[in-house]
């Protein structure tokens, strides 16, 4: 990091949080990745260096979902003979249910746009940046991605169209986050979800999520955590997690709002009206996972309002 | 009507509202029931007149929405031996789709919380008149009988507890409905649904209810408009209502923000962002049902706030 360059962070994100999968997610304060970016010596755009990946990710930008959501930019603007190089630090892990591809895809094509000071708005990048995270998983999704871009909480009404809209952030809410050493793979995690559900279970769904974003909207804490349950995908994947439900159970008498996976998991989530109850669900954290013998990492944060930043 | 009481309006809902089904509902200005009640002369609840429905409502308090609704007041009052004397004026049709039998049981709890001046509010007799409506179509179910007894447009995030919310109204927002006379029966309406639906589209759905409640809160029509598309309900039941679809196609085309089924059917309605736009879907509605040679009642209202009252 000694040679100047544009550096930009990109965080991690929660998404589905309980009620909204595949429409909801929100951006914490860390962990994130970073990417940085300068004016390179031959035509075209290349990655030079990958820390933090265990030679796990490619330095083809056609293979990197960093490099891809990059070029698709530079594609859109005509300047994919440009000479930039890029170089990446992931600093969040793999398979973590945290966005991680979603927060390289959105460093990468903001960094671009930084460094080319092409004068597009956040959102005018926001397609490149699901272009790149589509690498990584397949799908073309947006509730990584556009918190981790933009911050704050925000519901995807249509991916296709990449129809969004940011929530209203309630004054004193906290989230945890609990990373537990263990691998669930997107794709794995999607394949157990069954194709149909049960029409009454749905009601019981929409009932709660609709109630949920009219909690966030007026600041409503009493129905934000009677609303904070998934009945549709939280029961088809509990088990992948060890300890889940003592988990879950835990954080809930610590007074959590709601708990439970992280996008595709194996990351766990609460929210919290304050921070002491957020500091006390680490503490329980700690325990349950110390008695289990896996290692965990814990995040603490408000909603980070910010999504990608220079820095 | 010349002998004094109590008299009270309960208004028509419309229930769903496209992407809230059994969830959702908002009161209209027009139609809705008309309960008046007296002091009795012998002990006990008695319904002594009841109009406008073609002699298909029983007098038998146990078996009418609005008599069981005042009843189970009056039960949990301890004043089943009260004599009180009900006249019940239906002012609106049966099956229509428009929360008949929710605006009668209303009306009767209502009415006889006036009269009793209880100091009960609106909400605390919320689930008599559930009882009430659940009489006439077995179920218990609040998004027809919240918004008739409390105004507005509610969300009922748990219908067992009756847990709901009251959504923010949009300056501008008006109603439009069309009640085609034609007879859907609630239940038949309820069979033709699968007890199973495709994930894909729940994610659909559940990305436009949110899109829509936090339309509501922003007052963003553009996003209202987009939200108001309803994949899994209304597929389904459309052919139970003639020219549904030309009449969906005129009424977006005259600029509504959405158009589908109100409640079971056979009404519809329309959702506008202005007067004028509400009153071409009326015009196109008429030209539409004159070809096909069945009736229609228009309705065109702001979304009533008041829900129940006495006059």
């Amino acid at each position: 990091m000694s040679k100047p360059g544009i550096k930009v962070f990109a965080p991690a994100t929660v998404a589905n949080v309980a009620v909204g999968f595949d429409i909801l997610g929100f951006a914490i304060d860390k962990p994130g990745d970073e990417i940085i970016v300068r004016k390179g010596k031959q035509p075209g755009l290349i990655i030079t260096e990958i820390q933090g990946a265990e030679g796990k990710l490619s330095t083809d930008i056609m293979k990197n979902t960093a490099g891809f959501a990059a070029f698709k930019l530079l594609e859109a603007l005509g300047e994919t003979k440009r000479p930039i190089e890029m170089e990446i630090h992931k600093k969040m892990p793999f398979g973590s249910g945290l966005g991680s591809s979603a927060a390289s895809a959105v460093a990468g094509v903001f960094a671009v746009n930084e460094l080319l000071k092409t004068g597009l708005s956040k959102q005018d990048i926001l397609s490149y940046a699901v272009a790149g995270e589509q690498i990584a998983d397949g799908a073309w999704h947006a509730d990584n991605v556009a918190p981790s871009l933009l911050g704050g909480m925000i519901l995807i009404r249509d991916s296709e169209t990449l129809d969004f809209k940011k929530l209203h952030i309630p004054e004193g809410l906290f989230a945890v986050v609990i990373y537990p050493h263990i691998q669930v793979l997107t794709k794995d995690s999607r394949q157990l979800l069954t194709e149909t559900v049960n029409f009454k279970k749905v009601v019981t769904q929409t009932g709660n999520l609709g109630a949920f974003v009219a909690g966030m909207f007026t600041s409503d804490f009493g129905l934000i955590k009677r609303s904070l349950q998934d009945v549709l995908v939280e029961p088809q994947r509990a088990h992948l997690i060890p300890m889940f439900y003592e988990m879950k159970e835990a954080a809930l008498n610590a007074g959590a709002l709601g708990f439970s996976i992280s996008g595709a998991g194996p990351s766990m989530f609460a929210l919290c009206d304050n921070n002491l109850t957020a500091e006390n669900i680490i503490i329980e954290a700690q325990k349950i996972y110390k008695t289990s013998k896996i290692k965990i990492d814990t995040y603490l944060s408000k909603i980070n309002h910010e999504g990608a930043v220079r820095f």
